[in-house]
């Protein structure tokens, strides 16, 4: 079970800590992605000394390939992946509708063709908790269904009618026994009545905490913002709140000052893969020509691995060569970039100054640096 | 420049300390692989824990890509990659015979078309040597010509008299000016006499330490060790002997047996990226179904990063998901093995009992386990 404490508040905003059985967690804070129970390409240890301290990791996955009975045998997925901090598992919901070739939904749960193998598998809202509590998760999701966007609004309320009961027989399935903290997902895509009603359905449900869900998937920034608002302001006060998926430095700012307070995203990961780097002056291609002599770090300032020791040229010329200490590196960067980024605003909450904070991040994070059109192809 | 000192000696193996101007290299020693100025998905400083004092890079690599320009204009190699111990450069001679598409040799030098972008580019001797001191290697090697094997005798005689013009134009380019030290190379293919009237002239010109090329191409064991006899055993005595490309354990054990000291290898690092690790039992096929729930790490007793925290079934687990953290910690693993073996070889030279040492390692990383049939393809 979890606790959660709000230490602070600043407008909606708030910082606090939460507490699991396998460590605290200050909030606001950004999740890094483990989807396979690895963050790509880092040692667990390492994840730690960047700031981080706690990690996503996906059921869907990990249900096909280790199995959870593979990860329950070895004696849970933290002791597996070799972090030592909590994990919050994704319950697969998102997944099934977003990575699996076909699918059959209907009220018992959702049969699906594995991406892996081809393989078929049914997913109900009691197994999906199941597969989490087998993995040793700190705290669950229930099992949603993610309609596609766009979606016509019918449909859209159909998705939320059928999550919200999945969330009841999910809260039926975990009872009263051992096993993870859940949280509810609040769907109803643009629509804020329908986000409303969802968010207090799930409300007097009752949940450890609530996640949104379906957001940050193209939409316009207004129609985020409003997203964001018509759920959280619906949600319990004192429960700890998880934005899905999200985000980009100036989402989080939006989204922190909107009372939300868990994050995760690819976007440090899977962008410094492909050479984009985040700097509190805005992205960097690291592969542009432009960097080819350049001797100062990614970002000047900065006190991650990367940049302590590496110039921009030697990044450059790692991702020219293939090289996979050039990846490696934008990681380590961008992970201790988004970091420091929610050090930041916890600490403008704290001090009462988080809206100055947030008018401070000019939109410099979603229109990224071009790459460079001269820059031959990788090789 | 750089001394050498040999500190003990049993039967034609000795161990001593190799001092250059940043660092000492304690020998016998083996040098990872980092061909393009990285030791591929490894820190700088994790090979240093991992217990390594000097590197190996490539000039003709370094010299497609960035550029030597490029490298002295950011502090020389050292500076560029982040390592802060000697390096190492080979010539380009091996590469030049290997990896280009094609090649023009000629008394002058060789012209070759890049295999990044199809470039000509021309290598002479002078060339070779100025682009090693560009770089800012501590030991640079005489370029020589690698005829491919096999190549029949009147062949392989003209490249050894060659490859001496060549070594003979490196010693007076090099001059009595700064720069690194240059160790000649010895060729002569399977042949006992090229190689020792090859050997002895290369010790007429005098170099700083010599280096025995052409071997380990895929010959038996009895050649591989004539080879190396014939070699070293008309070497300098009180210089550095250095084993281009080699080698496994048991090869390193019959080079060390043979008065060789020093080697590099990129076994510990493209086979762990392949999911073959070495342990002092011999190899582990880390993909193979056997692995899938075996909650011990690679190798008992290792302390290296990946054993100290990862089960075979994790590091098999990322295998199967290709994810970047298996061929790391597989390398990680790996280079600690290799670490751990040439410790071991010192040690037991120091204490006269090596022969011994090298009798108890039988020949069981050669015959590797084999590949799991039945293990899916890599998805």
């Amino acid at each position: 079970m979890i606790g959660f404490e709000i230490g602070a508040r600043d407008g909606l905003a708030r910082s606090g800590v939460l507490r699991t059985p396998h460590g605290s967690v200050r909030t606001p804070a950004l999740m890094p992605v483990g989807t396979q129970g690895t963050v790509k390409g880092i040692l667990p240890s390492t994840i730690r000394d960047l700031g981080y301290e706690m990690v996503l990791a996906n059921t869907y996955h990990l249900h096909l390939r280790p199995g959870e009975a593979t990860v329950a045998s070895l004696g849970g997925l933290r002791a597996f992946m070799g972090w030592e901090g909590p994990i919050l598992t994704d319950s697969g919901g998102y997944q099934i509708f977003s990575l699996a070739p076909t699918r059959r939904l209907d009220e018992e749960g959702v049969e699906f063709r594995s991406h892996v193998d081809g393989a078929v598998v049914r997913l109900t809202p009691e197994k999906a908790l199941e597969i989490q509590r087998a993995l040793g998760s700190d705290i669950a999701m229930a099992l949603d269904e993610c309609p596609p966007d766009p979606t016509d609004r019918p449909s859209v309320a159909a998705a939320v009618e059928r999550t919200l009961r999945w969330a009841e027989r999910t809260a039926r399935a975990r009872g009263n026994g051992e096993g993870p903290a859940v949280f509810g997902i609040v769907q109803g895509g643009v629509h804020e009545d329908l986000r409303r009603s969802c968010a207090e359905a799930l409300a007097g449900i009752g949940f450890d905490g609530y996640a949104i869900g379906g957001v940050s998937v193209g939409e316009s920034k207004e129609t985020l913002r409003a997203g964001i608002e018509a759920s959280a302001r619906h949600l319990p006060e004192d429960k700890p709140r998880y934005l899905m998926g999200v985000g980009l430095p100036e989402d989080l700012a939006l989204a922190v000052a909107r009372g939300i307070d868990l994050f995760d995203c690819v976007a440090p990961t899977r962008n410094g893969r492909n050479g984009l780097a985040y700097t509190f002056g805005g992205t960097v291609r690291l592969r542009n020509a432009t960097n080819s002599r350049d001797p100062r770090p990614i970002e000047e300032g900065c006190d991650c691995p990367a940049c302590a020791r590496f110039s921009r040229a030697y990044v450059r010329h790692l991702f020219r060569c293939n090289e996979m200490l050039g990846p490696i590196l934008a990681t380590l960067h961008n992970l201790r970039f988004f970091a420091r980024f929610m050090e930041a605003a916890r600490l403008a909450i704290a001090e009462g100054r988080f809206a100055a904070f947030a008018a401070g991040i000019p939109d410099r994070w979603g229109a990224v640096e071009p790459e460079d059109p001269g820059d031959p192809a990788p090789d």
